[in-house]
């Protein structure tokens, strides 16, 4: 398996991995999530090479994950906001940021997130979208869906 | 900002990132939860070399996602089987999937979960967990949390 081919394997966590599994993509993301639009913030926060920066936000841009909105004049600037496709990001950012707060953070979490819709702080949680209840790995079988190809036909969860 | 010192960054996504955030090692994760549990399937499946899966399998198990159980006997060898704090990792390969499913599968959906709570084919959501509803970026404002550095303001959500 190549990565250029990611995109291409019959799995939707591949195909996903092709445009947001490196680590600076997902920090980006998380910065967008903050609102940091201009390059130089992402810059400055980040600490990577404009070059490296660069080629992320292109791939992103190509994905339909940003967009590029002009402002300023003379010369013309450009910012990055999320698509709605890289809006509906966000319950990767949750959940790996769940897992780092549960898992390795001793302090308590560096941030908390205030649920505008009940005015709580409060933790996301995965539930099933037909009955509401946790969906946890012993709670899962995978099967093959509509989309699968011949020959693949592992399912089942840990 | 360098990856061996992603882990000390002072946000939970950074530091989770620092265990999970290479594409190898998302997708050797996805294995563990369709229950692959042995190296040679590992490369079989991933068409990785021995030595890249080594190192990936053995960083997930110094970070204690992965734990090595001995089978067999002269020799005796080891699998790797989640540990629950690998287990944990769920809404992340969810999440990733979900996303993957909504804007990478034409065909529909390569597989489908099967949550056995309902009995139902589902989708994962993400929701607040005090109030149940949907936690979409739109509704979330991020804001220190107990773990915060001094000096770490950055707050909001796009």
């Amino acid at each position: 398996m190549r990565w250029n081919e990611l995109d291409k394997e019959n799995c939707s966590l591949a195909r996903t991995v092709s445009v947001v599994g490196d680590r600076w993509t997902l920090l980006i993301l998380r910065d967008c999530f903050l609102r940091v639009r201009r390059f130089d913030e992402f810059q400055r926060r980040l600490g990577i090479t404009r070059h490296v920066l660069s080629d992320r936000l292109k791939k992103l841009e190509a994905s339909g994950v940003l967009r590029r909105v002009p402002y300023g004049a003379r010369p013309v600037r450009h910012e990055y906001r999320l698509t709605e496709k890289g809006l509906d990001l966000y319950p990767v950012i949750l959940a790996l940021v769940g897992w780092g707060d549960r898992h390795m953070a001793q302090d308590g979490p560096p941030m908390v997130h205030l649920h505008k819709t009940c005015g709580e702080i409060a933790r996301a949680e995965t539930v099933c979208g037909h009955c509401g209840e946790p969906m946890r790995a012993r709670d899962v079988i995978a099967l093959p869906g509509p989309g699968t190809a011949a020959g693949d036909e592992r399912t089942g969860h840990g």
